[in-house]
C-alpha cells in the first residue's frame, strides 16, 4: 500500500466512525462543494453540492443512535491524481441485523487530490435488492 | 475533457449498449479478472471475478429484450493512471418505467490503465430503496 492508499483509507475510516458517531464536522471534512451522492433513499437523481449533503445527515444520526455502521472491508485504489474506493459495511438496527444477518451496505467513494487534499466528490451507497 | 476521459466515456456508452442488446464479448470487454461489482440483486458481498461477472448477463439479457436501458449521464473522473466514472440509466420495463417514471439505475464504475488499457475494477449498480 502507498502513502495516499494510506491516507484515503484513513480519510474513510474517520468518516464511517463520525457516521456513526454523529459527527458531522468529519463526516463533511474533505468533502467537494460539487459533491454527487448516490444514497440509499431518493432523490433518484443523487444528492448534489455540499449543502445537500449535509442535510441528509442529521436524521441518520438520530436513527444511528440505536444501529450498527461498521465498515467491514475496504479496497482503495489510488493514482497520482485520482482514486476510488469500496467496501462493504454492516449497518442496520438490532432488529434488521438479526432478521438478515449478512445485509451489506455497499459503499463506493471517488475522489481528486486538490490542493495536495484528497477530496471526495462522488459516493454512491446502497443495499440490494431482494424480491 | 481529456483524452483519457473520452476514451473511458466511449468504453462505458458501447457497454451499456451492449448490456442492452445482449453482446457479452463487448459487455466483458476491458474488464479485470478480478473485478468486483455491487449489483442491484445479492450476493450481498459483490459479484467477485469475471467468470462470476460473465454469469449474471445472460438472465438480464433475456429480461432486456422487453426493456429499457439508457444511459441518460455520465460524469468521468480521469487521472493519468487511475479513473472513476458515475452516471443514471433508465433501466425498466414498459410497465416499471409507466409506474415510476423518474426511477433511475445509479452507476459508478472504478477503472485503471493496465498495459495502456483503461480496464474496469469495479462497478457499483443500484436503485434506491423507497419505502
Amino acid at each position: 500500500m502507498n502513502d495516499d492508499e494510506r491516507t484515503i483509507r484513513a480519510l474513510i475510516e474517520r468518516w464511517a466512525i463520525a457516521a456513526h458517531e454523529g459527527d458531522l464536522e468529519v463526516v463533511l471534512a474533505n468533502h467537494d462543494a460539487e459533491i454527487v451522492m448516490y444514497d440509499v433513499p431518493p432523490p433518484e437523481a443523487g444528492v448534489r453540492g455540499l449543502a445537500a449533503y449535509q442535510e441528509t445527515w442529521p436524521g441518520f444520526f438520530q436513527w444511528q443512535k440505536n444501529a450498527t455502521f461498521d465498515l467491514l472491508s475496504l479496497e482503495v485504489v489510488a493514482g497520482q491524481e485520482v482514486a476510488f474506493a469500496y467496501g462493504l459495511l454492516r449497518c442496520g438496527t438490532p432488529e434488521e441485523l438479526e432478521a438478515i444477518p449478512d445485509r451489506r451496505l455497499r459503499l463506493t467513494v471517488g475522489l481528486r487530490k486538490i490542493g495536495g487534499q484528497w477530496t471526495v466528490l462522488h459516493e454512491h451507497h446502497s443495499f440490494t435488492a431482494r424480491g
